[in-house]
């Protein structure tokens, strides 16, 4: 009855584990949430003031479908102050990066046609392709190159049924980044063939060490997929934007008026705030405190045994090898979890090539909670011995 | 470059008008805004209250992808007060009518698949169907039937690659409602062809004289696509719902997860005021403001000799026959804009087939607005004779 699309769309295994906590926590077990991929900060302050002051002003109609003038300004600044220029024009306001990743699928992809994925990756790339009617394929980086593709690697895969590719940087499950010279002989590469490059950057300033701050400081062939969700702290608000070459304004356009009518106008007008100075140093703060975090969790696992064959860049993700422990990574996270109260994602989130070898650690809880998760986690690895 | 599918994506004439307008208005004219299809209220003060409280209370974050559960149950509530019961778990929270139609058209099409919309319609139904790779079939609706297919219109254009047909009622740009035997006639038609049937409600609540106040109280065939931003005057927050029958539950819980993380959340919150006894009342004294409005431009553009083949029975619009001028719909429209001042959408927006002989007047605007416009439309006539 439906369509055949939904018979290649599994349910995330995350979802059990989260319903599987909350069961737990119904029994007055304390969990430890390291499988939560979202920022355990509520939006800062000024943001949450500049919504409400908009609700005040009366902004609960349609806006502009690519989002309103202002916002697109503050964007263009926001790139000036890393040294590229990108005109307003050039920036679209959607719903989310979800809002983004739909309509750049739809404006690059026909039915049958390619779109390079990373395995492991962020597992609703293959559904946004496929709403298209594209075809994801998936390449599978390993962690000898830092779970990113090589020039080589693309080129290998690469078909005539290939319109394009889409990476991201930093990355989910890994946080690692594209290198610079990688990023721009992809570029490059993807050029020859007319194909497109799509730069997922929701994790930008969430970034510990970088050698560019936007992949538009290294090639303007991209277009450019971000998100006020991460280092912003606006996760619920669904809002994002994203960057695209001059060609590609008047048909995004269109598609933006058909499919969403506009991206939501309080959040529009509450994340004109979230680039003013008091709420930067929030968002700073934030990013700081996930860098300990990092460290922190890091060094534990380590401690205990764990390979974490790269360390991550950004993002707020341990990409985790438990193999040595001789059970699959569905097991490990399930007897985690109902033995030790400790939630985690098993890989198969991610991909296939290595889901049953990783496990996802998201530090998007307080230190004293990941103390708590590794003391757990020592107990339960003496215990499975 | 881009996808095939944009060749087929007119920009919005509306868009044309809109422009044209802002631009006289920077010229200092008092332009008459009959073009907007959006109500003119800002959203009602317990909604906005709400919202304001939910950001106080840092409700932030992502939800439940098909949407919190109080809201839900607040919809499912909604029903029951119209008799209609329909259980929680069948309601999706989406992200406008807009998430809701691109999650029926990802479930339930497959690239090929035909969709059976009207013409007149809503022009963003054949977007959608595009984007899921399905085709749009345009039926003609004529005044004669109320501008809604009869089921021998249906059957008639029904072929082996049709996989359903999307309805509007009250529909736009018409206004006009299936009659319930009609609905009733066409749900059996479509069930014997393993067919699906969507049911556009986005305008309950706006309705004038009815026989059924949701199609569910029909037929419980259907797939409904309602919207928050109509009666429930909350446009610009980007929030609707669909209702989906039990064997739907999973698979659009699937894609909810995967195309849109969730809906709004702040929007959720403010939107479980909508209910309130107190917006009740704000929202309901509006709908009659629309009525008088619908009176008043009814009777007045019927004196100035205009024809209106089919009285609205809800929504805030009127389709108006303008051939009787001599002068295409197009023409018509820009000059009224450009020498009276009065802004409306050419039948080009909604289709082919009225396209040039047809002009819709939305009466999103104050009473005293009216008036205006149609002493300035009467004048216009004058000067044409």
């Amino acid at each position: 009855m439906f369509a055949d699309r939904l018979n290649n769309i599994a349910p995330f295994r995350v979802m059990e584990v989260l319903a599987r906590a909350a069961e737990l926590e119904s029994l007055g077990h304390h969990v430890v949430h390291l499988e939560v991929g979202e920022p355990d900060f509520t939006t800062a302050a000024p943001i949450v003031a500049a919504g409400q002051k908009a609700l005040d002003d009366g902004h609960t109609k349609y806006t502009q479908a690519t989002g309103i003038p202002e916002l697109r300004h503050e964007i263009s600044v926001f790139y000036k102050k890393l040294g590229v220029e990108v005109s307003p024009e050039r920036i679209v306001v959607t719903a989310g990066a979800s809002g983004g990743l739909a309509l750049l699928a739809a404006l690059l992809l026909n039915p049958g046609d390619e779109m390079l994925i990373t395995d492991p990756g962020y597992p609703c790339n293959e559904v946004f392709t496929m709403l298209a009617g594209g075809i994801p394929k998936p390449m599978v980086v390993s962690p000898n190159a830092g779970f990113q593709p090589r020039v080589e690697d693309v080129e290998c895969v690469w078909t005539e049924r290939t319109k394009g590719i889409l990476l991201a940087s930093p990355a989910n499950p890994t946080g690692t980044m594209l290198e610079r010279e990688t990023m721009a002989q992809i570029a490059n590469f993807v050029n020859t063939q007319d194909g497109f490059f799509i730069l997922d950057e929701i994790y930008q300033g969430l970034v510990q060490t970088h050698t560019y701050k936007t992949g538009l400081q290294v090639t303007d062939q991209l277009f450019i997929l971000n998100s006020f969700s991460k280092y912003f702290g606006m996760t619920g608000w669904r809002l994002g934007w994203v960057v695209v070459p001059e060609a590609a304004i008047d048909p995004i356009t269109r598609l933006a008026q058909n499919l969403f009518i506009c991206p939501s106008a309080p959040a529009q007008h509450a994340a004109l705030a979230a680039f003013s100075a008091d709420a930067i140093v929030v968002h700073e703060s934030r990013a700081q405190a996930f860098e300990q975090r990092c460290a922190r969790l890091l060094e534990g696992l380590t401690d205990l045994g764990f390979r974490i064959p790269v360390q991550p860049q950004g993002a707020f993700y341990l990409f985790v090898d438990v193999s040595h422990l001789g059970m699959g990574s569905q097991e490990f996270c399930r007897r985690l979890l109902d033995e030790y109260f400790v939630a985690v994602t098993p890989g198969a989130d991610f991909g296939e090539h290595y889901a049953d070898q990783y496990v996802r650690f998201a530090y998007t809880t307080s230190l004293s909670d990941i103390e708590l998760a590794l003391e757990r986690i020592g107990t339960a690895l003496e215990a499975w011995q």
